[in-house]
């Protein structure tokens, strides 16, 4: 929810120029997008995004998800697409920060999802991971269980300042996670899962922010900035934190069941997929718990934005550790 | 900068459905306004600003502000107008905020104004000083002479932590501009002006972000948030301020001419209009200074919007205090 970039006039009249979209009409920063710039430009050839990635991102992963956005969209999901320069380029450079002009997308999210809703963001998953799956390239995930551990030693000291007695529960909960997630192969740990856990390009970030509805119908996928290569299923572990719970923190079985059964109408789980559920499940809540807290720690107080409070994943892990098997989240098996 | 208040989405879906304009395609919240939150909604019929106007808007002053638009518009004013819903309103509720929905201005503003911008202006100021004559509402300038003291009183004592010697180059120029501003008549002490100086509505803060570009084409006008019934002058002397220092903080003659000369063709200033310009330039620096200097000591160190530095019209008003005549600003008699 921020601008951090101010561009000059004349150097944002010679970059929208340069795509060849007739005249710039209006351009807006928007309050949207915690880690980049987000302005959306009215152009003759109608509304585009037009993004500043800012100093968290790492340049040069941009051209991974430009990519991929541009992957998915040709395959069929209806995501945002990096627009083209009039040199064929993709990724440029502006008022001194990578910078990428994207086609906007129609649509809004939802602030409280409904059941129909989670069916719909459970099928546009699943179709997103099908069209996915002969994207050529790998990107471990920074944010997958190899990157809790290095991410809570930076602030493992401080984590009673959120909630007294949380640092245990971190502690308990990472080791035994670490303890029992599949063992993967390799520097990137989920380049394979073992026993039919199926792996390729996940969001890894598809909270209601991200999703696009016209009326009910789900129009589009947005921010695939931490998109990744890591198991289907710990999408779905994401989104069940994500869309599943009600505004008072308790999971709604009826969503996540129509989340399960709209991914399954597209792309139907095996039998380890469906098994590992409640641990990934937990994984992804502690995940969240972890990078708020950081976050929360971390975020001076004079920021443009706000620190989301890290207790809610607390709540989400706290039921997810109840959960005796994929069943208790709505799946069928 | 801010987006303050988030509308629950089924609140959002009813409140456009009244104004039928078709389905609602998207909705951002865009970071402008420091008063205000501001989303800029897209429908079958187009784009919209949809204003939430925040606890600091006096919610009986709205009207004044929404009828001006309404009133210059109609006067051939290029700025948005208020939309009228299905019965007619144009001042409603959403999210337990006044609101409005306000049609969208094409233009983009410039950050660095040249010499064309700021002719465009005097003439758009001029244009705007004759489509207000016949508007029949008054509203005193808050930010007058007559609320600079009061104003000043709330954070005098503290004044000095922005800039030692600052508290006495205040007084000693408040007291100044008090004896020497033209005494007025009647409770609205800018009700009428003695000596030639024409009074009616003024724009009051007519800075580079409120007017629209179209390559070098004023497009229109907005933020009508602080008009009010003064000296058509007065608004002269915000803009001097506002378009024709250069970034360093120098005022430039060849821009200051351009604007006085963009107004005298379409509305030539009285003798006693020019004689009173440096006079006016003064408070005008003064009434940022004061303003700026309030939210300097007063905006939490969290807030979501940072202070603009008051130090700027600190150095504006030390030229307008050593001009001898309006020919340093460009004014031609």
């Amino acid at each position: 929810m921020a601008v951090y970039t101010q561009v000059p006039d004349d150097e944002m009249d010679a970059f929208i120029a340069s795509y060849g979209l007739g005249e710039l009409i209006s351009c807006k920063g928007i309050a949207e997008g915690v880690e980049n710039t987000n302005y959306l430009v009215q152009t003759q050839k109608g509304p585009f995004i037009l993004t500043l990635y800012e100093k968290r991102v790492n340049a040069a992963e941009l051209p991974f998800f430009l990519h991929l956005m541009e992957h998915l969209q040709r395959a069929g999901v209806s995501c945002p697409t990096p627009v083209h320069d009039s040199n064929g380029n993709i990724l440029r450079e502006l008022a001194g920060r990578p910078a990428a002009l994207i086609t906007f997308l129609d649509g809004l999210s939802v602030r409280r999802p409904k059941r129909g809703h989670c069916k719909a963001v459970g099928s546009a998953l699943a179709k997103l991971h099908l069209a996915g799956r002969d994207y050529g390239k790998q990107r471990p995930n920074a944010l997958g269980i190899s990157g809790w551990r290095p991410l809570y030693d930076k602030f493992s000291a401080r984590t009673d300042e959120i909630r007294p007695g949380l640092a245990e529960i971190i502690d308990t909960e990472l080791a035994e996670l670490e303890a029992r997630w599949p063992a993967t192969i390799g520097a990137d740990r989920h380049a394979s899962w073992p026993g039919g856990i199926a792996t390729g390009v996940i969001h890894a970030d598809l909270f209601p922010d991200n999703v696009f509805f016209r009326g009910d119908t789900l129009s589009g996928i947005i921010d695939f900035y931490f998109g990744c290569t890591d198991a289907f299923v710990y999408d779905i572990a994401i989104c069940l934190n994500a869309w599943c719970f009600d505004p008072d923190h308790a999971f709604n079985y009826t969503k996540g069941q129509a989340l399960l059964r709209g991914y399954q109408a597209v792309r139907p789980l095996s039998a380890a997929e469906i098994d590992i559920v409640p641990l990934l499940a937990r994984g992804a809540a502690l995940r969240f718990l972890l990078t708020r807290a950081y976050d929360w720690l971390n975020t001076p107080p004079d920021a443009l934005v706000s620190p989301k409070d890290p207790a809610e994943y607390l709540r989400y892990l706290r039921f997810h550790q109840s959960v005796t098997s994929a069943r208790d989240y709505g799946l069928e098996s």
